[in-house]
């Protein structure tokens, strides 16, 4: 986890956006989703890791509860093997520490009845948790302070009533942040030029953007809602059909792959780690995903899409769309390019020198922007130090 | 081998047992047990790494010798391709680098006749290796100095000439540290309470111990024979058999698992790293049990049991119940999540940090006592240069 | 690849041939062969790893190009996924970057036409490739100044317009430095004593040799060509075929071992990581080979053997014989020890330290000349910022 910190002398020549590079476990005090609702049950733990924090978590009641999965005493993983004796508590299999899921107290060691230290310690760190639109959300926060509401920390729109959302969740071989730049990344579309999508959706997609004279994204930077970056495609850039080398043309997306869907027709990226791509890959549905910091070199990919419901039965028609369709044509297939990509680049910057030597250009720019969005509007970088308090 | 020191940060915060938390490779100048008699067989060679050195050991005319594993000249290991052209003698498989397994000395270089290095150089590191109770102990020692007898680094009992002593070796994937602190916990029974072994041998096993007033252990710290911390069960604590969490029963023992044979009546601790548990598992036996340091991350765990026998008649009885009840029951069974234990505690002690974040309790007094008695009567911290020394 | 830094503590300790020491992935402005020409084919791209530079080649025209294999954008590999749209160009499969392989000029990206990233950057790092012998050698240097001519870095006489070279390339897991030092060692031969190649073609091959009172090598250092040390055995040696233990002889050479045929008469290394074995390993053909650096850890053993050849016809005899005889029996079964070998010293010197420990003796002096002479000699020692440059 040392491996974490990132070297002064790099950070140093980075010129606004510092905190970005810092943030290889990402940034604290944000709401992040982290599993499905359906992976917590009643009365059974499961576990998952956030930024660098392994986590254990049950469901009591209905609702979700998460601790540190880490004992006080010896410093084990209660998940090796859960013990919950009472339905309020956690115990750990090696001498019965017993904690309450509720506020991470020790109540009792089972093997020492009596024990004075349940008076002496602080208890296990507990992490909000909050579930919404079929996910649990994490609140990787620290122990004072107001917790903000987690209409803040995810796009708009993705909390409205009418929205209903299925996800899918995998685990990425890359820092979280090439999660973003991919996702975010106007010109990326390149490497989906061939995508079975296209025809499927009778999608128009170009094979890139020529830069055009505005300047491309508007930054939402407010104290009451999601902060982001958001790209208009209409009128700020302008679709290249055609590939040139050297005014020779390399590449032409044939007619016969240009359809008549025009999608996406917006992109946006907002703290701590979310898109939206409205509307994708449909004209009724819109994409929110999430690049979820695990630990240096892993992220957990949160793919969503929504659509507009009226009715219980709009919801069923979506869930049937989103099982036949979606979840191959979108994310699996569409998508996979970008997984395959995102790890390619945890190779690019294995070495935190190339925060410092790539060469960007100027269809970044909505990525830089967004670099120094969050920079400035954080709510603090997540260290390896963090971890043991 | 780098990551064998620890933090200077770590350690300053250390209190009262700095050389134990230092110790990551163990303590030199120790006899520790680290291969049975029958491993090594006259004329031939094998090999075991204790304390971050790797050996290689023969048997010569019976008597057992021990080398470091590493050629002077290229640093290759011997036993890549071991080499006894003569009874006394351990050729390098490269250019014929020959030493004398008796003191180390570089007599001949076999593919340079004549060759005047064999006057220039200090010899490869010899370590005096001595046999008892079918294992080979091993004193990890520098050159000079008198070594002292084996008696003073194992156990009382161990030796006594009318103890039969039966043995099983395994490596565990933690440092010996938590072998050590694994061992002599009085409360990790805990862990053991649903083990085959307690109705199988009529076993009164309580699920932990309640503090009572006495000071829990003894202290035994003179200059004529092994040093260790000694706990007597019987009038230090009061044995629990019911587990409770908020004042509610969660757990008890239950009567039909609660047998006539009370054991153990004592368990110590002894320097280096030797436990005894008397009597165990059985009123007629004692386990006696070694967590060697193998390196940072591994121990050989050394299960041993005694019994005191009268004749040959006696011995043959006592392999017998041994292969056919302790050996599964005792080493296996009872003693499996044992290993599992401290290979969870290698985890929670990954980082260094952890030997100051932990939060033990009162019946940790014994180990602490442990802790501070081996810092101060070690012979000396083993440390990555003295593996080239 | 920080682990290619040698800690100047050490370095300070050494004398005479610090540079040497101090060259974990090799030595800058040399030329290397790295594939065979086979290995790059008209049209397709290749890749193979240099000093610790991933490149990537193409053959144009029948030519050889080669580009570091890293795109300036994002840091990803060409590799994973090769776009050449035109006949000259590299395209990155992320996002489009277009690259000349002729002086690595960034001429397009293709997901943005008419980006200006074309006019502000310096292109990705080319190298010079040429070819000979069946081989294609990589200059690694320096983007300034005057490339030698490459026959300043091979062996004498390998250019030779008669002479006619077959090889084979293997990767072996040590540093380059083991494999010199093994193929330039006159007494490792006491590996080889069984060989089954000295039977195969009646070879006299000791087990060692004896010190004698003349120096045992030449240093060839001129302006003009090849710089190298020559070890001539006939004068020099004084070859052993009995092996002693304090007096008593404990291996002898069989005379039903012992051919007709003296090879070698002349060992020779040559900057920057070439031998020659003249005649080996029959009195018609000498070796030349190369241990050439990968990265820390690895090399890339090309192993080639030459044969003075007047007619088309007497080309084809020789690769006849070669791939009867000589691929396996020379190839692989006579050097299988020295590659072996190669690795275990690996593990001897995976401490730095063993470059000050170590215990030579008088037959490395040939060796320890080299390593003066490559130390006085060498064009730059390779280090991981320039990786980054």
């Amino acid at each position: 986890m040392e491996n974490a910190l990132v070297d002064s002398a790099i950070l140093d020549k980075v010129k606004g956006w510092r905190a970005y590079v810092e943030a290889k476990l990402g940034f604290r005090n944000h709401w992040y989703p982290i599993l499905q609702s359906s992976d917590v049950a009643e009365g059974k733990t499961t576990t998952a890791t956030l930024c660098g924090e392994r986590l254990i978590f049950t469901r009591i009641d209905g609702a979700v509860h998460c601790l540190r999965d880490r004992c006080l005493h010896r410093g084990v993983r209660f998940s090796h093997k859960p013990e919950c004796h009472t339905k309020g508590s956690l115990t750990c299999w090696y001498h019965g520490y017993t904690y309450r899921w509720s506020d991470g107290k020790l109540t009792d060691v089972i093997a020492a009845p009596n024990t004075r230290i349940v008076d002496g310690v602080r208890g296990v760190r507990t992490f909000a948790a909050q579930e919404a639109q079929g996910l649990v959300f994490v609140f990787m926060g620290d122990r004072t302070g107001d917790i903000p509401p987690l209409a803040h920390d995810v796009p708009p729109n993705f909390l409205d009533a009418d929205m209903h959302v299925m996800s899918k969740l995998r685990i990425v071989k890359s820092n979280w942040r090439h999660g973003v730049e991919n996702g975010f990344d106007a010109t990326h579309i390149y490497i989906h030029r061939e995508s079975r999508l296209i025809q499927e959706n009778n999608l128009l997609l170009p094979l890139g953007f020529a830069p055009s004279a505005e300047k491309p994204y508007r930054v939402i930077d407010g104290d009451q809602g999601p902060v982001g970056v958001v790209e208009e495609y209409g009128p700020h850039v302008i679709p290249a059909f055609e590939g040139k080398i050297e005014g020779q043309t390399v590449l032409r997306v044939p007619s016969d792959m240009t359809g008549k869907n025009i999608v996406p027709s917006t992109i946006s990226m907002w703290l701590p780690c979310a898109l939206k791509v409205d509307p994708w890959p449909d004209p009724r549905t819109t994409q929110f995903e999430w690049y979820v910091p695990i630990d240096e070199t892993n992220h957990l990919y949160v793919q969503t899409l929504g659509s507009r419901v009226g009715s219980d039965e709009d919801k069923r028609a979506f869930e049937r769309e989103f099982n036949k369709r979606w979840s191959f044509y979108a994310f699996d297939e569409f998508n996979g390019p970008d997984i395959w990509a995102r790890e390619a680049a945890e190779e690019g910057y294995a070495s935190d020198h190339h925060w410092v030597d790539e060469a960007l250009f100027e269809a970044d720019e909505n990525i830089i922007a967004f670099r120094k969005l969050i920079s400035k509007r954080n709510r603090g970088v997540q260290k390896p130090n963090h971890l043991r308090e």
